[in-house]
């Protein structure tokens, strides 16, 4: 018998990682990632935005560059950036419209780089709406932007919070706490459920992902006692799924679910409102919590935090998410070209 | 300058710890908290149940006393146990209704000894609500219970959780989520922010507690783009308070309150339901969570869970929660008795 040992015949691709804001801090926490390229492990990646928003608030070396393929190379010595427009002066803490043009350009050519293969995943610093819908953005976020533009319907795009031993997936997400359970249903839990059990599959590499559901009410209802949308919705729901054979538990008590034993039970939780699944994550893993986007045809990834503009420009700024963001959409992006490398051999 | 010291002329009051459902993990965790006495510096306390619940499923020493005053000078050799009666057969993991008696006497007990003073503070054990309802208990849980024989309305009696690095206090507790916003109000928002800074001085010794109060809505409402609870209930709420000289800030968003830095800030956190501050604290501290009643005339606590059935009589039960609940309790009840020492002297 012989052992014949097969070469990935393609060149290593970079990431795109958008600035955001560039008057966030945004600039400042990918320049970091790159300072800390080799202690993390990070795979190459490029900047996209405005290389002065970078220079503003990091001494660094950048490399502007024209073709993202030059961006390995140059990597080990300098932190490819590759440019979308000039903005003019740029002060950290301080956004203007110039700023949010920039940054919806930079997601712009980022996501066209990583759709079109030069980039293997995207990763995104954080940008600000209210700025973004001063200049005539029309999507909630970046989410669902990036979800258009792979021709993905917006509620197939899915929310995962991730973090060292926690992984969860809000139902619901931006919505006044007494609408959310209107919004659920069935269908929408199930639906949830099963782009989870994919992406845990096709990014994370697990092949049978345990899934947990989380009670909406205290103590998951007390069988009917203190509420019934545990009978009604999430227990149809968990059939439904276990019909399909995907491995989902539940629905067990919020308050008990994300403790160190309980979480070693499961790969992900589902949560049916946004802080049921955001407080457990950003009180374990707050400088290291990432946003991954499940159900697209691209690794998208993003630190789960904000612009910070009260941060910008004092290079105060934990760089820690940002490089989780980058750690973890290089670990996926692997993955699926592993995957795809096996399909094709 | 002389100096003269004053010594306490009390003798040291033993703090009566109720033994709960004596088919539950009660007995034992109690036990195992005696075992532990030196190693966790725990004051002197004693057992009210029945001897034979703890004989069932623990080997140590106990000792039988008719009168509660002679705890203190047998603890080092034995726990003490004041006895209620005989329940019969005790199978552990197998409730039933004269274990139910049993534990209401206990309780009822436990509660006069420290009423009157003979009990320096007390501390409950779990019990089984559904077996209570049955033998005819008509309040919700022992903490009404307590409240009413301490002469307390029972919305004045109110549930705090305290681990070691976070207190919350929920607003409303046992209700299924869809009615939590109708039971909110001013008002409930006030009065549980007055007592919680009342015991935050009274029994943690703090000065000028700092308190928060988490928002009701994802971000907490986004200045009402998510929600206006933050707006007609919290807001209004802080102004009142401030008005009062109570420290309090808020609304926050309450998935960033609650990691390391965020709790550094404050004392207490008032959640609005009960997930929102039963996850993080389960989240963090799971097995030393104490559940402790402000309000009263009496310190009471208790570990924060249940009878966990399933676990008793195996000796797999973790003590840890209750030997948190016997030190937190030690530690309130001599802060009361050091306050009226003070105010006496």
């Amino acid at each position: 018998m012989r052992w014949s040992i097969i070469a990935d015949p393609r060149p290593v691709r970079p990431l795109a990682v958008s600035l955001g804001d560039p008057s966030g801090i945004g600039p400042e926490i990918v320049a970091k990632a790159w300072d800390a390229r080799d202690r993390a492990g990070l795979p190459p990646f490029f900047a996209v935005g405005d290389g002065l928003s970078i220079e503003a608030v990091w001494p660094g070396p950048i490399a502007r560059l024209s073709d993202p393929a030059d961006a390995v190379a140059a990597f080990p010595d300098a932190l490819p950036v590759i440019e979308v427009q000039d903005t003019g002066p740029i002060t950290p803490g301080a956004p203007d419209l110039a700023g949010a043009r920039c940054s919806l350009d930079a997601l712009e050519l980022a996501v066209g780089l990583t759709r079109s293969g030069t980039a293997a995943a995207l990763v995104t610093a954080p940008v600000a709406k209210s700025q973004l819908y001063a200049i005539g953005f029309t999507h909630p976020g970046q989410t669902e932007f990036v979800a258009e533009r792979c021709g993905i319907a917006r509620e197939n795009a899915v929310m995962m919070l991730a973090g060292p031993t926690l992984r969860t997936v809000p139902v619901t997400t931006h919505l006044p706490l007494v609408k959310v359970r209107d919004a659920l249903s069935v269908e929408l839990i199930v639906q949830r459920a099963r782009i989870t059990w994919r992406g845990l599959v096709r990014d994370f590499g697990i092949e049978n992902p345990r899934i947990v559901i989380a009670g909406f009410n205290p103590h998951a209802g007390e069988g009917g006692a203190l509420g019934t949308e545990e009978i009604d919705l999430i227990q149809p729901a968990i059939e439904r799924l276990a019909a399909e054979g995907i491995n989902v538990g539940g629905p067990f008590a919020s308050d008990t679910l994300f403790h160190a034993r309980a979480r070693a039970t499961y790969d992900a939780a589902l949560c049916l409102y946004h802080d049921q699944a955001l407080i457990p994550i950003k009180t374990l893993h707050f400088d290291e919590g990432v946003n991954m986007t499940l159900g697209l045809p691209i690794v998208r990834t993003s630190p789960d935090h904000g612009t910070a503009f009260a941060l910008a420009g004092r290079n105060e700024a934990d760089p820690g998410a940002m490089i989780a963001a980058i750690a973890l959409a290089g670990q996926c992006a692997a993955r699926r070209a592993g995957a795809e490398l096996a399909t094709a051999g």
